[in-house]
């Protein structure tokens, strides 16, 4: 139930979705929504958003485990182009979809800022392995996620993968320029 | 009522805001929508969408015919910043929420596509006016307004205006570097 509502969100907002959906998606009883989610809609958001979370933060994470920064977020912006071209640019962020909650459903609202907080973490921490100073890594790594996020809105809006790919070329000359300044610094 | 459903689409999304909410807003009263707006809420939200896009385009104009675009950047960011706190972070973009409308209304989410489309344009050509190559231009220009409406998100998610701080930095910093190269090109 969890995973299908996550990927309902993407699709069609958390407002968008109805309990009736995410059972007719999962094949779950009806009775069963209530059983493990008392807290009904609010909480099943809650932790569709945290399941999204840590699924894309597990994948970043071993991304960064094989590539550098750069070469991870042309990775990610070329696998993102794909799978939104295949949705028919349908399919966008479920993080994002509960970001948008804000004082309707503030526990999924709150589980997309930490789900972000974290993805933030993971690519700041990998700058800076690579030696770029802390506050340039957390700058780096807050523009790319925003600019991910914002080139999946715009690729959806324009039926287009252009957008996601002018941001990964983007993003992958101005963090490669961050690397090599990097390197060039005294240890 | 376009101006209405502009203001509460920014905050509770597409699918969030009812036609009483929109009407209860505008003091209209309950016959006008449909006497106005035959095609329902779908062709509100069309209008509004195009509306909002057009308030953007006007004040982006404006703000590229006194400075350059990396100024003209930083000033964005700065004043989405405060008027995104002054929100309590509840208010986001009006063209993201239609944007994410996908395949329930079409025309919204085309009007959205073609209001960014538009964006992109302008700061196309004050890249191009500051000599930056055409095909740099555009992606510096896409990146800008994903990143300064993925921040948006980010924001509202996070309940901070530090995500906007750090995307404005960035994208001065890169599109003043851009700028600098650009100058330094012979003629």
């Amino acid at each position: 139930m969890i995973r299908s509502a996550a990927l309902l969100f993407r699709r069609n907002g958390v407002e968008g979705t109805a309990f009736s959906d995410v059972l007719e998606r999962s094949g779950a009883p009806r009775g069963s929504i209530y059983h493990h989610f008392p807290g009904g809609k609010a909480e099943l958001a809650e932790e569709a958003t945290r399941y999204a979370g840590d699924f894309i933060a597990a994948a970043l994470a071993a991304a960064l485990a094989e590539d550098d920064p750069a070469a991870t977020l042309r990775g990610f912006s070329a696998g993102l182009a794909g799978a939104l071209g295949e949705s028919g640019y349908a399919d966008g962020c479920p993080v994002v979809a509960a970001a948008l909650e804000g004082s309707r459903l503030p526990g999924a609202r709150d589980a997309a800022g930490a789900a972000i907080e974290r993805w933030e973490d993971l690519l700041a921490e990998a700058f800076e392995a690579n030696r770029v100073p802390p506050v340039r890594a957390r700058s780096l790594a807050t523009l790319a996620i925003a600019a991910i996020e914002g080139a999946i809105v715009l690729a959806r809006a324009q039926g287009s993968t252009a957008p996601i790919e002018r941001v990964g070329d983007e993003l992958e000359r101005l963090s490669g320029e961050a690397l090599v300044e990097a390197r060039a610094r005294p240890a």
